[in-house]
């Protein structure tokens, strides 16, 4: 019994959603008929943005609906929390809920206030917009310079999980931020949620090197209507699953993305190292580039993973995959002819594999190349 | 009494050098008449090239030469110390030198045997052409894709110091390798240079930032023949401009680079923060490129900082520097009007000041913008 898909997006179940634009800025509601159990991993900038702190203050009291714009990401403004509260506020009245039971979220530009008037118009717009059919509607209205929305909805033995999110470290019109707004039916402690939650963004979101740079408004939230009795190894897998999911759809739209990557050091001698390796190949530059111009430079990656762990290069292997094509660059620390890893290299997308046979322990990392295009989008942004 | 400019780059006193090209290899050479006292820094990449293990091995012997080549990396190959090996015993037969008082350097590809018959020949052409007026050609024969020579030659108190140098992190044609040869007349013991050597470089190579990749042959060496006695403070106020002085030659002449900037944080809490959050500013895609872009978005700066360091926006000023001309952008965490900070960045050089009132640490990053030029360089390579 496998995964199945449904398409109901974030709303399984009773969940409702709505989402509505207007020039640069978006609105998105997502709302349930009770308050669910609601868990959350938020950014770990040390610059946290209104929003943010709201939410991570007000999760505690479990979320019936999540309010969330683009356009602005109202972080290192005068009237930041003034307004984050303000938006809670208005979303509470129109939808009658308690506001300290919404979340709040916002991606944008760094530094301006809000247009609190056109925010209110926004949420109110939504709220009569609400319904089941609208999962679609509330991805797109987070949007920033993604270029496709991001929903899922997928059921593993009675368990369903439905999403939206929007890209991540892919340098939104002013910085990289991921908001990811999960519902569920898995019948959990909170505590078990979050620590689900945590575990499963270590090894997805977490894992996504786009730039490298980390926003000041990255947040996933996850609320449960806890309908369904389920096994903690079958919620795992699922939400193991659907954000891994979201992480690859994050690498393949991210701004002058032309290739994904998929790195994984295997048989490392600690966890750490094989996190630590995995994300150090996937966010250097020097790769990026070659993997852009379908170079096989197989010395960039050793170097870029020898910056960051210890191990023995004569014991190393790396091999070169796409679909079901392979190909071997590096056997025991010795080179071997490139010419098949570089017809891999003219697929889209791309997976690494660097065994350094120093231990037991792997990871993945996930991430994408390098291009002008990139440049172009974050250079000429005004 | 300040430093005065000299004109025999590393050939201060009685050192003398050479450098030869053919084709994509060079060779350079810097000897002198006696064993000098020798101090280091080598890479800290956990992978390290055959060169770099064997001058780490010979250098306690103290060196009285430097053969050094570019073209090859001479990295993760089979033969790597049997051919480091040889090109220390070549110079050496050819210089009349004990080879275990040699050190030996190497910068381009990773992962090839070098030619070791082609090295022959280079070294032998280099050992002729020895003078005292060769220092430019030496600095010559060790460029990769750098597009300026870089030497230095100074005097302040009778203290001199001499050297050349090559791009770090500039991606070479296939890694960011620095190497770096500095002599000197200072009569300090070697454990008072080998001290002055490794502050010295934390402060300015190892605050330089082109892409954040580190090579597997990063090289700095330092010879003194001690002809001068000096005070310790004189010989640290020297060495010091020297590094910094190459550090900004180096930044600028990055690959694709169109601007310079350096990043100063001021009054952090400790200097872990000082240090940790001006690289990670200068280290930052999205600063580079918005520099590149002459685009005053002083949110990516706040949220590269953050990703480092805790501190209070609410207190944080940021001011814009080019020459004489200053403009502040953020002041006690409140946005100010950016014409003037657009200004400032129509300059070729920049600096940014961030001050964060929360102790009395400061630290300066050297860096550059992220052009489309590095992209094209580096993804095109071949």
């Amino acid at each position: 019994m496998d995964i199945k898909r449904l398409n109901s997006g974030v709303c399984i179940d009773n969940f409702r959603a709505a989402g509505v634009r207007e020039g640069k800025y978006g609105v998105a509601i997502v709302v349930n008929d009770k308050i669910c159990e609601t868990v959350g991993v938020f950014t770990g900038n040390n610059i946290k943005a209104a929003p943010v702190l709201l939410s991570m203050k007000n999760i505690k009291n479990g979320f019936q609906a999540i309010v969330a714009n683009s356009g602005n990401a109202n972080a290192c403004t005068v009237k930041g929390m003034e307004n984050a509260r303000r938006m809670c506020d208005i979303a509470g009245r129109e939808l009658g809920i308690n506001s300290e039971n919404i979340g709040v979220a916002s991606t944008g530009i760094i530094g301006r206030e809000l247009d609190m008037l056109r925010i209110e118009k926004l949420i109110k717009r939504a709220v009569q917009n609400l319904s089941k059919k609208r999962s679609k509607n509330a991805a797109e209205a987070i949007m920033t310079t993604d270029t496709r929305t991001k929903e899922i909805s997928l059921e593993y033995k009675g368990i369903k999980i439905g999403g939206i999110c929007k890209g991540s470290g892919m340098i939104a019109p002013n910085l990289a931020t991921m908001l990811c707004f999960l519902t569920t039916n898995a019948d959990l402690s909170k505590d078990t949620l979050q620590k689900e939650l945590k575990d499963v963004v270590d090894n997805s979101f977490n894992m996504l090197i786009i730039d490298g740079d980390m926003s000041t408004n990255d947040t996933v939230i996850l609320m449960s209507n806890r309908n369904k009795k389920c096994r903690l190894q079958d919620f795992r897998y699922i939400l193991n699953y659907a954000c891994i999911k979201f992480a690859r759809m994050m690498a393949t739209d991210g701004e002058g993305v032309t290739k994904f990557m998929e790195i994984e050091v295997k048989n490392a001698k600690t966890e750490k190292d094989a996190r630590d390796g995995a994300r150090a190949i996937a966010s250097s530059p020097l790769v990026k580039t070659a993997i852009h111009g379908e170079n096989p430079n197989w010395g960039r990656i050793i170097a870029a993973l020898g910056s960051k762990v210890k191990f023995d290069f004569e014991k190393t292997d790396m091999v070169f995959e796409s679909g079901v094509k392979r190909a071997v660059a590096v056997k025991n620390g010795k080179g071997m002819n490139l010419d098949s890893v570089r017809k891999i290299l003219n697929n889209r997308e791309i997976k690494i594999i660097i065994d350094i046979k120093s231990g037991k322990y792997g990871a993945r990392a996930f991430g994408c190349d390098l291009s002008q295009e990139y440049i172009r989008i974050n250079s000429e942004y005004n």
